[in-house]
């Protein structure tokens, strides 16, 4: 089972990952914890590559190209092994990310993504969270933790509304693998529900 | 004008690629001489990522994002506002290497590297000189440069030899814009055939 968490930044995403793998983990269950980009050392290589430096000297191509190479790695050294050894995956983004923040907000760019992931990752996840929080809600917290990911939080409001209108859109589009989570709620009364969620499916 | 220059390691083509640039320049012609991986600043990066440390940390797959994505920043940033400002542009190797060293010698894997340039990068030399040698005299060449791209050229005689039936036979399927060079002479010689074809297709 491959479990991703999408959201815009703040939404709690990240924090909803740890609890979901801590709480399967509680019930025995066998879970690999990991995150994009990144999550395997050639593709945390590619990860610095990408977003340290002047942020603008890639285009949006580049990026797609370096964000999809770190995704090849990052499957090929820790999703697939894992699954194939029958453990549980949960991964902080993946490819929706790129589909939303390349494909969408850097220019008209899905159908290049979508291409792209065919042609060289061709894997989705068997379930989707996707945290849904008020940008505003959403930006405030993300200030507050004062995260890395700073050139993304630095989008600022509007983009953040493209973005959260981008993940619901995402999720009307695969309903089968996608579920829409409150997230605007305690991470504890979020994480009973996503809990629910990923037993019922995977009982 | 956008020519490229391609052939196994020690066929000479760096050298022709030089030599091509200053006979043209002599003659007035304003030209940039570029290579690949590399050719521009991001993608010298990219360059480092791929070959420098461990070559085998990287799958065939990925090594085609990685040489695709620095491509893609190398035609961005300076062969397309080169050819725009109506430069000469001249570059050691190019998508070709790709389909031969990435496609071929790792795998069967021709198909996807063909995709991923259509979707990703599009363009195609305007003319591409293939240096042609004896892989034993080429071998013997490379080492005794010594140069940097070790992890090439410890692929030894037998791939060469692959690798250089491969260009031939990419030259019969690119016929309008192959011209296959006997790399087994004098640079001199070599480099006189050279540029009487590029001044042809110049013309």
């Amino acid at each position: 089972m491959f479990i991703t968490f999408e959201g815009i930044d703040g939404s709690g995403k990240s924090t909803q990952a740890r609890l979901l793998a801590e709480a399967l983990r509680m019930g025995a269950q066998d879970v690999v914890l990991t995150r994009e980009p990144g999550g395997s050392p050639g593709a945390e290589e590619i990860r610095r590559l990408v977003l340290e430096g002047d942020p603008d000297r890639w285009s949006a191509q580049t990026e797609i190209l370096l964000f999809t190479a770190a995704r090849r790695d990052h499957l090929e050294k820790t999703i697939a092994p894992a699954l194939a050894a029958g453990r549980i995956v949960i991964s902080d983004r993946f490819a929706d990310s790129t589909r939303l923040y390349q494909g969408i907000t850097r220019g008209d760019l899905r159908a290049q993504v979508d291409a792209l992931h065919s042609l060289m990752i061709g894997r989705e996840p068997d379930l989707t969270f996707i945290i849904d929080i008020d940008p505003a809600v959403g930006l405030a917290r993300a200030f507050a933790r004062n995260g890395t990911e700073e050139r993304f939080e630095e989008m600022g409001e509007a983009m953040q509304h493209t973005m959260r209108a981008g993940f619901l859109a995402l999720a009307a589009e695969f309903p089968a693998r996608c579920v829409v989570i409150d997230g605007a709620r305690a991470p504890e009364a979020v994480a009973a529900d996503v809990l629910a969620t990923a037993r019922e499916r995977l009982a």
